[in-house]
This record gives C-alpha cells, structure tokens and sequence, in this order.
C-alpha cells in the first residue's frame, strides 16, 4: 500500500507575542504531504481528536534557551505537536489492531506514522461515561497535573483550603474535584472568567468561585480568603499569581503550574509581590506533570480519580468539556480559543473534514 | 536616681519610597526625651553601636497589612527600632552588672530602658579576633539568616554550586564562607557591587565574584554559571534575581532572603521570569531567621561559625565590617548607606557623641 496523503499544519513563524493566524507572518502553514508506509512496529492512525494545551505555546516560543525547555521544541518547518486522540488504521504492531483508539501525539495532522510505543490504547467505557476525550483531559495530561501537583507537589490536606485559579479549565477543574473529593480539602476557592463559569465550578463542589472580570473582583478574592489560604495552585501567573502571592498564609504553598495569563506576552508587566514570599515564608514549586508519568505514577493515580467518577463524586460530563467540530483548516483558530477564555473544561477539536 | 535623659529618632513620616532625612517630610524627627528609671529586672542600658539592617526598612513601609508582616511594625510617634550591642549602665537584674555588654534592641536611642530578658550578655575574645560588632554581625542576626538559610531551607549539600548575591553583604559574605568552609559546596558564585567588593568576596573562598556594575555583568553572570547552579542565595530580589530565575538548575532551589534592590521602590519593574520556576521545577522557599531562633537553633550555628573562625576559615576580620563613627544626629544617614551599597559586611553604627 503506497503512503496515505495528509494535510498538517507546519510551524511556518515562532512567534514572539499573539499566535497569528493568517498574512505572510502567519505563525503556522497548512500543507500536504504523503506519509511513508508504516515500518516494523509502527501504526498509521488517523486523528479523531486533538488536544488543546496552554503548553503548545510554550513548545513553539522563540529565543528561549533549549537548555531550559522541559520538552524538545518544535522548530521552524515541523509539523505543529499535539496530543490528540487517534483509530489505528494500518498496524504492523502486534498489540494495536485496526479500529483500536489511541492516545498519542500525532500533531496537526489528519493522519500519522507513529511507533506503536508511542501509542497508549484506550478503553472508553460509555456505562460509566468515560469518552474517548477524557484520555486526553481528565484521565489525561490535565488531570494527571491536576492530581500530582496538589497531591504530590504542594502536598494538600484535609485540613489545608486552596485556592485553584483557571477553575473552570481542563487543569483546574480537576484540581478543584479531587481537592474536595479525593484530598477532602476543608475550602475549595475557584477563580474563573464568568459568572457562567463560576456556577459550574461550584456545581463541581467548590465552596466559592470568584469571577475575575468582575470589577470587584479583589474584594470578592479577599472576602473569599479572609483569613488567609494554605494553598495556590496557579495555572494563570500573571496579575491573579500577584494577588494570591498576598492571600498565601504563612508558611503556606504554591503549586506554580501555568501561566496563560503571560504566554503571549511575556513582557507584559511582572510580578511586584515577590516580598510575600520572604516574609509570609511561602514556599513554592513549579513542576512539569510529565515528572510523574516517567516515574510511573500516572497509573494510580488515574485509578484514583476513575474510582470517584464511578463514585459519581467526580463529574465529567459534557459541561466538563469544550468539543468544537472542527474543519482540518480551521485547527489553529480552535486552539488558540485556549488563549481568549473560550472554553470550559477541556478544550477539544473534533475533527470534522 | 532620677530618669536618664536621652536623643532619640522618632518616625514621623512612614516613607513610601527612599526614606527622607530633613525638611518637613523628614521620615524620622530627632527628640530628647527622659528614660523612667529601670524598674525590677530591668536594666538602663547605654548604646555602643547600631545594627544597620535591610529589613528595618520593611518595619516602617506603610500600607502594609499588619497581618502579613513578619514583626510589629514601627508606627509613627515610635522610637525607630534596631539592634545593637550596649552596655549595661545601671541594672535591676541580678544577672547582669554594670558594664557588661548585651546584644539588644535598643532602637536608636542613645540611652535605653530594657526588661533584662532581652538583653543577651555577648563575651568579645579578643584573642580570637571576636569583637563586641560580631555579635551583630557574623555571630548574630546575619550570620545566622545565612546559616539557616543555606543548610536548613535549601539545604546545601557539596555537590551544589551556589549563587550568592549581596555576597559582600553582612549575610552575604556569611553565605559565601559558610558554603565554602562548613557545607563544602563545589562551587561558589558571588555577586557584588565593584570591584573592590568582589575581589574580597573572593578572598573570603567564592570561586569568582561577578560585579553587576560592569557594562558586561550578564554575560559575566552566565559564564561563571555554565552549566547552571542548584542554588541561588537571593538578598536582592530586582533585576538580579530575575536573571538568577534563568541560571538555576532545573530541580534548583532558591533561598528567598532579601529584596534590597525594591525596598524603596516596590512599584518598579516587576519580575518577568517566573515561567522559569514552572518549566525547570525550580523550589522557591521565603524564610525569616528568627524562624529558626524561636525554634532554638541558633546556639550550634553560632557555635559551628566560631569553631570555623578559630580555625581560620572563616574570616571576621575588620575588612568583614563597616565600622562608621557616626554623632547621634546622623543614626539615619548612616543606615542608608545600605540601600546606596556603601557597605563592605556589616554596616555598623558607632555611636560617637
């Protein structure tokens, strides 16, 4: 069988501020090319859906040291990474039949060679309503990050509240249900653009959520605190890490986990509250959720949170996540929805022609 | 006897920005007032030499949440608070007699009233090259912010290659001789104003102290941190702590100490690399050294410093302070050498008419 034609986006211009979308500096190209037959122990799969991630901006920013990237960056003429999920079509693996989904990185790109390595079979059960999406959002990269960085990095306990901004996000979401239906964390805040979004983060067992584009919104922050939070998980930086860096109690924890707030625009005003942290002796860490998977703890902890959705504590359901069908030239526009707060829950592209 | 008369510098304008020293704004007025006489086990205590320190300056910032300090704050109307190594005049206290030294907290005050309990008595050697200013200086609160600092909350090991800013600073050059000569780091980083300061920096056991004067100091920063470094001792914050944020190793720690370079200037520009806590998994701790006081521990680090002076590795010599003979008149004038870099070690006060 010859090779199978694609169409993939290509990294045409790093960018150094906004993603552009179109004109001559347009940050990705779409092209079409003929994939090479799969060799020994390689698949062809074609791709269902693709996963959104505030970290695909990161992975395609220019002048940064390669030395400080946790991930191989993708340079000028690559095809764009992603995590998406895929159907095998063609195998020459034994362990991945044709028909089997997958999760793996098949990039901006309607088909793709991978190593079967490179790809995790996966077993949607529509009983306990887990869809072929949750593998690349709630039992995927944002809730593995959700459970490691509370769990693991900042070290929740029942006795301790958090604070958890980007709330109604795919990370966040998770870290608002497992703080209070895993951890059993004694306040749960939610920071999120909306009221709409606000709801559904206190629908998911949050105590309060804050809109942060209320004109209010510090007082409502402040109120929300008031004596003061054990925990910050961060997923925004920017402003919203400044006014936490003030709600931080004493000897209290920051789980610095993103920084959309800052991605594009990195030179955007910085941050003025460092003071806090020397004098309220907060400790903070930053971490990389593939830390985890390479030491293989992803495993129990996806247990962890499969058991309280069967629990029903945990809710997935299709409020949790944002699934924009989606025509292969349009997949830049869907991602970058990530950087204008369109989405609740995981972001996804349903790949529609 | 009747009460002692005494000047004293009164806060009377909390400073936002540098502390002002005359006019109608002046931050701190010049008073005479006259002392109560010391009541039971209490002590009249007449002042030798002032403290000067970085964080005095945070004790007056105003509209600063009390709750988030570290300390009392000083409030208008207030004696200005400082250490300082006094004698004892006139005693109540069967534990202390006339003459005897005391490392205290005088404020700036030529005479004081004090309960005996926080009058520590201090034993100068002078055979051991240990004078009355050490007890302010590398035997008191900096050395032990330096000790607590480096072993206790990054926990230095001697595989580690450290970087110390403010490294010819009273904790500064403290952190330098103690990772050099009690923790055994392989490598040790200063950074210093000028030349001068660096070439003693060096003397003291850095490897290389990097001058952030010179036109070239990035570049001279990085190149004495190829490779990158598992610790950076921040007493700075600023600018230098924004590039230090790029030269930690990933899975570094940073010991947040100090802030000098904002102080006086919260509002100028904030920090831009906090990205970089995130991607290298970089640990953050803020720490207070009375932290470590409280818990007890200053006892074997005072001791573990002197056992390294007596035998010769750490160095206190008179080049390790800037002793400045200052009239009454001038306490403040003295203190703001700190912020304009005039020290060499301890920046010390003798009060002299």
């Amino acid at each position: 069988m010859s090779g199978q034609q694609t169409r993939q986006w290509i990294l045409a211009n790093p960018p150094t501020k906004d993603p552009i979308l179109s004109g001559p500096n347009a940050t990705f190209n779409l092209e079409t090319t003929t994939l090479p037959s799969p060799g020994a122990n390689q698949v062809l799969v074609k791709t269902l859906y693709l996963s959104n991630d505030p970290a695909q901006r990161a992975w395609i920013q220019l002048n940064t040291d390669p030395a400080r990237l946790y991930t191989t960056p993708v340079t000028k003429g690559e095809v764009m990474r992603a995590f998406g999920v895929c159907e095998v079509v063609e195998s020459n693996a034994p362990n991945l039949k044709p028909g089997q989904l997958v999760s793996c990185v098949p990039g901006w790109s309607e088909y793709a060679v991978l190593d079967a390595k490179d790809c995790r079979p996966i077993q949607p059960d529509e009983k306990a309503g887990i869809r072929p999406t949750h593998f690349i959002g709630a039992l995927g990269g944002p809730g593995l990050t959700a459970y490691y960085g509370l769990v693991d990095v900042v070290r929740a306990q029942p006795e301790d509240a958090v604070v958890v901004s980007g709330a109604a996000g795919a990370t966040g979401n998770m870290v608002v249900q497992i703080a209070k239906h895993i951890v059993g964390c004694r306040r749960v805040i939610g920071i999120a653009g909306g009221e709409a979004k606000c709801r559904w983060v206190e629908s998911l067992g949050a105590d309060i959520c804050v809109d942060y584009k209320a004109p209010d919104f510090k007082e409502q922050l402040w109120k929300a605190t008031e004596g003061f939070v054990e925990i910050y998980f961060d997923n925004v930086g920017g402003d919203i890490l400044d006014l936490m860096l003030k709600r931080v109690k004493r000897f209290g924890r920051i789980a610095a986990c993103g920084a959309i707030a800052r991605y594009n625009d990195p030179e955007a005003g910085g941050l003025k509250n460092w003071m806090e942290i020397i004098v309220n002796r907060i400790e903070v860490r930053g971490f990389i959720v593939t830390d985890a998977i390479t030491a293989g703890k992803s495993g129990p902890m996806v247990q962890k949170i499969v058991e309280k959705i069967k629990e029903g504590k945990i809710k997935i359901g299709e409020d949790s996540e944002t699934v924009v069908p989606t025509r292969f030239e349009d997949v830049p526009k869907t991602w970058r929805m990530l950087f204008e707060g369109g989405n609740q829950g995981k972001l996804v592209t349903e790949i529609k022609g």
